[in-house]
């Protein structure tokens, strides 16, 4: 586990500094890193392209952008980090004053030291992102100010990667991919998606796991657009987001409130002695917010740790992969392979023989001796097993009233479906 | 509201003293004060008049009543307060000795200084009531007792006042008006009303409001045996009673237990900071007794503040205007206006774009700068009605379930539907 | 009540000593017994008779079985405790070393002075029980092992008491009779079964009573395989089993959960103020497990003292008349009495007068005289009663929501009904 928490530290390192936003070349950048460790089908989806109520917007890239002061010196410059420039900047190349500059200029005045992450997708606009303490030092005095940016007809990008079930009903795994020089949103929740995907298939899973790396909101939205008619395979669902910082696991349930991913992450993380929260929808948040609009209204849940703006650091210069550890990202791993687990386990059976307890002794399923008191977990899950195999409880449910194991239940019923006493 | 709370007081003080019975000149006198604050349809049902399993009494008037001793001098006197006489008492003029006439006294040993109320409407019985230690005082010898009054065809009487909305659906505002010579019981619930009629003509309400101001029971049954082809109307309702007393609201749940008006006001009194009481529906108290039965069944709860019978002045002549305070009058008329705002704005929409979140931004209903975290509680309202607008929950549910203030929720909604995105 | 509890206790210690299996003569001489107290309808069913997944096994029957040391000193001896036989043990008569005879030997060694209830009842097996005392102090050396049994088809035996009642639908009362030498473990049951059908033969239920004696798990199975077309008839039942131990009661629910049996105990418990507890139905323990199979799904529920297996004389020569009490059996026929009363009145009522409250002062059935506040429990249940008599709740739904006690509900139901107001 150390080994997969390391690798995937090391994924979310060379990651971290791209400089991504909802299209670009920075999209492109990390899913060719992702590409590496698993082979993507990558979606080009040209800028105009009505999806849902939205429109794919023009692509932007950004090759220079920077402050200089009277000296030619670079006080604000891209190159020290992603996100210096305000995503979506129209180009802009100017002398001004201190004065004007200011009104382009994002700090945030309470954390003096961390620069922001500030967009402006939908708005046309030009700025940049700085330390409030390097703001302060600035003399007033002209600047020069450059932004080598584009804003144009060309792509919104996206990925998806898909391991083969034995069903086609599909697990499907989201995580965002368009904040720049952000290590825990969501660089992390990439890294613990492919390392996912890896183990994934190395067993033939029951359902279809598809994971899809995309940009936040208009990356979501386009590929419920594009994939509208097969929504329906969506079984499951899972939004991975801000999955290696220091703080404990929080799912945040899917609109349904009650869809098996929520009764199964509930399951896991209390069977697992984990500190973690559960916690109600929201139409805020990531992606789920677009899974669970009410026309979709998808099972699909929210994996975090700290959750989305909980944490100082969020949408700062802070998130950076020291925020990020190596133990932290293991455990998101653990949480999703321990839930996608009992997820492929999960059956609804039906006795074969529901009209008293089937005589389990003459099929080898039962201590001959009889009077005992000190009845075995294994027999106790036959019986609870057995008993509600009406077609109306799966056997999440049956570990949940019995109390016993999921794995205990698990393979009581195999023993039983082996003895032609349940049928799925 | 402290002029609100003073004038209610002041027509409390008027109508206090009025020889009220279920029928009779003094539920006339009443209607006619009433009149003066709200045009008033009044209604006159004659003796006899099958009424659901009942039948209009016949009409009771007193015109003086009095126990007087050897000297003549009057020791019960009906002058001195409508409570001397038992309620519906047939003719007497006698002469007895104090043991024979003790058995027509009604007095409350525990609270001696204190005249009880009391009625006998369906036994034909005369009687006085007065305080115990008056009846201590009395000397043995005989009384001339004398009751002036008139059993006899007649008229039941009640009142309407209707309040037109938008829409034909009705609130039902109740208010008994049969208790002669109590304050807090009702007619601190009559002023109430009359002020909360006034206020809801100052705008158009949504609802159309009517008021009913009727004798306990047999005025609610008979207002239910004339209207029983129109009682599906009644899409909310409310009793109000004992509106003035120094003890803190309780709101007594509809049969139903999770009515619109059940809902209501559980927000309203949670959100407001009020202590508060919220009751189960019992079918004992007012007249929801007669509005819950199981064939009428209406969604009609009861507002009180110290609820019937629980104060120890209940039904007795310390219920005069000194225990009814012109701001406990002034809060439960607020507690009513806070509660029908709600229930007037309170709709069930559907999305039209509920496919994926629709683009707020480009109708001018969402921030332009992406990537703070200080989420506006105006667009997470509008976030949380686009989410839940299914046609399965209305604003409330949608208050309720996101903790923002109904009225931030409604005006989301105004946006929203403003904007095209919604329709009720 | 003392006067049954020492008559139950004497049943008991009768019952107690006999052979009992799940076959063979011990269970007839139970069933001759009870047989004195009640009149028993037995049934013989033949060995390999199919009987749902099971086959009725032979028949066995013991008539000695020893150890004997060298010295021919009987060490282990039937004679001294019926427990000292395995249960369906193959005959045996064969001289060996203890080495060998201790694979045969079953004891306790946390319990080392008692002697365990062990069978074999369906793989072919010889052994003997005993002390771990005893075991110990076995000098090395040679044994005489004997069993004179007999294994062979014969017949399966249970027996039936029906209690006749107003209607059809019956209450099973269902006890096991296939326990040797063990008092609370059953013969209690049996003991309360027997004088709970005397006494209620003394009235005329309303539901009929079906008592059921029958070995424990086949003979369950064999029953409802040949009454399988008509357990739709059983509207309730009850397994009784150790029913006379220190402990205080316990009920565990059916597996529905919230079945008429389910509501009944749990109020009658409450209500009665003893300590008690109610627990989820598991499929382990007693019959109900065959009951509550989800073929049949039958509202059978069971009541016990202290549970199966919870208690450290459970199973072992401990379990003897000395630990079963007079007041503890006394105490149990008390709460299945105090059950059947509730259920044999409780009734769905529906109102002939549901539009307003119906006038009980003209029927007699309401206080004349009016605004007194000390509304009296009668009225009180009268008017819930009339309340709820929408077809929807039973009086056990009005007992509990009002609070008041469910005789007083059912007495104020009986009033009402012969006033015409009301119609089962």
């Amino acid at each position: 586990m150390t080994g997969a928490g390391e690798e995937m530290h090391a994924l979310v390192e060379r990651l971290y500094p791209l400089r991504r936003s909802i299209t670009g070349d920075g999209v492109r950048a990390t899913l060719d890193i992702v590409g590496e460790h698993l082979p993507l089908e990558v979606h080009e989806v040209p800028t105009g392209t009505p999806v849902l109520d939205w429109t794919v917007p023009q692509e932007w890239n950004v090759r220079d952008a920077y402050v200089a002061d009277a000296s030619g010196r670079r006080v604000v410059d891209l190159a020290a980090s992603a996100l210096h420039v305000l995503g979506y900047s129209v180009p802009v190349a100017a002398r001004m004053p201190l004065s004007e500059l200011r009104g382009h200029l994002h700090t945030l005045p309470d954390q003096p030291s961390l620069v922001p992450y500030r967009t402006s997708y939908y708005k046309p606009e030009w700025g940049f992102c700085l330390a409030q303490d390097v703001l302060d030092a600035l003399p007033d005095g002209e600047y020069e100010v450059r932004i080598d940016s584009t804003l144009a007809d060309g792509h919104l990008t996206y990925a998806e990667h898909v391991v083969p079930g034995e069903v086609e009903e599909e697990v499907l795994v989201s995580c965002h991919v368009c904040h720049p020089a952000l290590a825990n949103d969501n660089m992390a929740g990439v890294a613990v998606a492919v390392f996912l995907a890896r183990e994934l298939a190395e067993r033939k899973p029951h359902h279809t796991y598809r994971f899809l790396f995309a940009p936040g909101t208009i990356g979501a939205i386009t590929w419920l657009a594009r994939n509208r008619e097969r929504v329906g395979r969506v079984a499951h669902g899972l939004v991975l987001a801000c999955a290696g910082d220091p703080g404990s696991v929080t799912y945040k349930r899917s609109r349904r409130g009650d869809a098996g991913i929520d009764r199964v992450l509930r399951h896991v993380l209390a069977a697992s002695g984990r500190p973690h929260e559960i916690r109600e929808f929201t139409p805020y948040g990531y992606d789920e917010r677009q899974f669970c609009s009410p026309g979709f209204d998808l099972p699909v849940g929210s994996l975090t740790r700290t959750p989305y703006a909980e944490y100082p650091e969020y949408h700062t210069s802070a998130d950076d992969p020291d925020f990020v550890s190596p133990a932290a990202l293991a455990d998101t791993l653990a949480v999703c392979r321990e839930a996608f687990a009992v997820l492929d386990r999960n059956r609804r059976y039906v006795s074969l023989s529901p009209y008293g307890e089937p005589q389990l002794g003459r099929r080898g399923l039962y201590d001959a001796l009889g009077g005992r008191s000190d009845a075995k977990q294994a027999q106790m899950a036959m019986l609870w097993v057995l008993n509600l195999a009406d077609g109306g409880h799966d056997l999440l449910d049956v570990a949940e009233r019995s109390g016993l194991p999921f794995d205990a239940i698990a393979d009581a019923a195999d023993a039983l479906a082996g003895a032609g006493l349940l049928k799925a």
